[in-house]
């Protein structure tokens, strides 16, 4: 039975992955309304072979929406989603305004599916660098219980919007041509060539000196997985690399477990994909990834230092199944 | 006392900021002799305003040389340091030959100078990623005992030599330009606007799924700190960067050490330049490390995942303090 959807952030670069996913997975839309700023309203985009236009967004945008795909920050979830729940709708949030509130399901589907049916008018969609974290992490708590994650991130600049990726490129083009004076709008220091330990670039760290990243990466592992007792530390970093996330994670679990036993237990995990074949020099790459479902995990094996410990390398394209693509999942398990 | 020097290598791009230290430093240098492969042999390169030849690397080439400064790969330093002690010189190696050899001292001057002395014709210069990891490393070792690393890299091209400089560069115009079919002849899978688990890029993976360099940490950081209870896990990663490596490093320690006594002791430690300062932006990266001497130091923080744990983020040069300047400071204790 096909609904009608809105798309909220239509022209951002997560809200074109929904068109395309949509799309592809012949989501069963009847009416779709694409809903963007003013500056952005009257753009044309293309779905199934027609032109939309894109319109304004208003606390009237909602009327006959049945579900609702945000993707245009916090502030504006903050201000819309409570419109558009009133209209009727079941929103999907990408943003972190409501993620870690009780009573808001923060929902990976390969993970904790169950939680949908718990929510009120939105369902929160987890951070990128959490979701690809936990879609490995999942089958290997099941069967080994994980007591503490150390992960260091290799986060693409597609995580910060359509402009990072043109600051990424022209400012590589600017040092590669040996011009100087390159004017950055966005990042804080020079991203080609070169790796920033903040993100996301225009927030202030917290207090304890974590970035709002790298606390979404504790928290929200934690509520996807139901387990307060997982510990976790994260050091989230930008790469000048332009869509898929790069993820060194060390696990520590409370039984032994071999790299063996993981890689098997993961070779049938749902939305995992093992690359893990060193002799053959195959393991994930953000090329691998991109444009790919799949979570890719691989340079699996023992941690030496632990008893029990595991070391693996995991990367997803973070617009699709950091962004889009789970949003999407969440909606059809919805209907 | 002014010394004969020879340096093996010297067209490589170590080799090439030996003669930009040996010259910034004013190392006592009497005779410069410049070796190579047959192959680059006859070119010429310049140092304190003369012109030097670069001659053929034999087993003769060391007639009365003190200094030996090696940086030609491990096969190289196997050969030719032998006929160096011979003719009475001491090496400074930079290559794996020799580290592990228990009669060899691995040597970082701001942590174990003292080891200097054990050498019978030749000392060892640490991997690139190890230095830089204990200099920072070495004064929280002392004040609170260090039981535990779990390090994951950002690691720059110029590792891999100026061929890959080259490469990197190469391919990122092709790409930017939008050409396909680019040839690579160094890295197995694409380098720009990517990150690859596997450094060296051309080695095997080791029985236990660790690549050589993850083990070098390992192995060296006890050695260096002379401690083989502190336990080390590593995943060392080639990012699109020119220069500097940079390192996600999480320690737990014996002692509870809190950030701020950490940032205090590391800000007067020797060879460390505290950048520490995130209300501000400022943090390590390549481009403020690229050139200079310092290990650079921040993200200082505790890891709220474990009783005593400290997340740092440590940057420096890895052609400078990560090989020749290393090897020259080496050289300067001898004298």
């Amino acid at each position: 039975m096909a609904v009608n959807v809105a798309v909220v952030g239509a022209t951002g670069a997560v809200g074109e992955e929904f068109l395309r996913i949509l799309e592809s997975r012949k989501f069963p839309v009847k009416e779709l309304r694409l809903l963007a700023s003013k500056r952005s309203a009257g753009k044309k985009m293309r779905f199934c072979g027609r032109d939309y236009t894109v319109q304004e967004l208003t606390k009237h945008s909602f009327e006959g929406i049945k579900i609702a795909l945000f993707s245009a920050g916090a502030s504006i979830s903050r201000e819309y989603v409570p419109y558009a729940i009133a209209s009727g709708a079941v929103c999907v949030d990408n943003s972190s305004a409501f993620r870690m509130d009780d009573d808001v399901p923060l929902v990976v589907p390969e993970v904790n599916p169950q939680d949908i049916a718990k929510h009120h008018g939105v369902i929160a969609n987890p951070n990128c660098s959490t979701i690809q974290m936990v879609v490995a992490l999942k089958p290997i708590h099941d069967a080994a219980r994980i007591k503490r994650i150390v992960v260091s991130t290799y986060q693409a600049v597609s995580g910060a919007g359509l402009k990072a990726i043109d600051e990424l490129q022209k400012e590589t083009a600017s040092i590669l041509s040996g011009q100087e004076g390159f004017r950055r709008n966005l990042f804080p220091h020079q991203i080609a060539f070169n790796v920033l330990p903040q993100i996301p670039q225009n927030n202030a760290f917290l207090p304890n000196g974590y970035t709002s990243e790298e606390m979404k990466m504790v928290s929200e592992t934690k509520k996807i997985l139901g387990d307060n007792s997982v510990r976790v530390t994260a050091t989230t970093v930008r790469v000048p690399v332009i869509r898929s996330h790069s993820e060194s994670i060390n696990i520590e679990t409370e039984k032994k477990i071999s790299a063996a036993a993981v890689k098997k237990l993961l070779s049938t995990a749902p939305g995992v994909q093992v690359a893990d074949d060193p002799a053959n020099q195959l393991y994930p790459l953000a090329t691998m990834a991109t444009g790919r479902d799949e979570v890719f995990v691989g340079r699996i094996r023992e941690d030496e230092s632990l008893d029990h410990g595991i070391n693996l390398w995991v990367v997803s394209d973070n617009v699709r199944k950091g962004a889009a693509l789970n949003a999407i999942q969440i909606a059809e398990k919805l209907l």
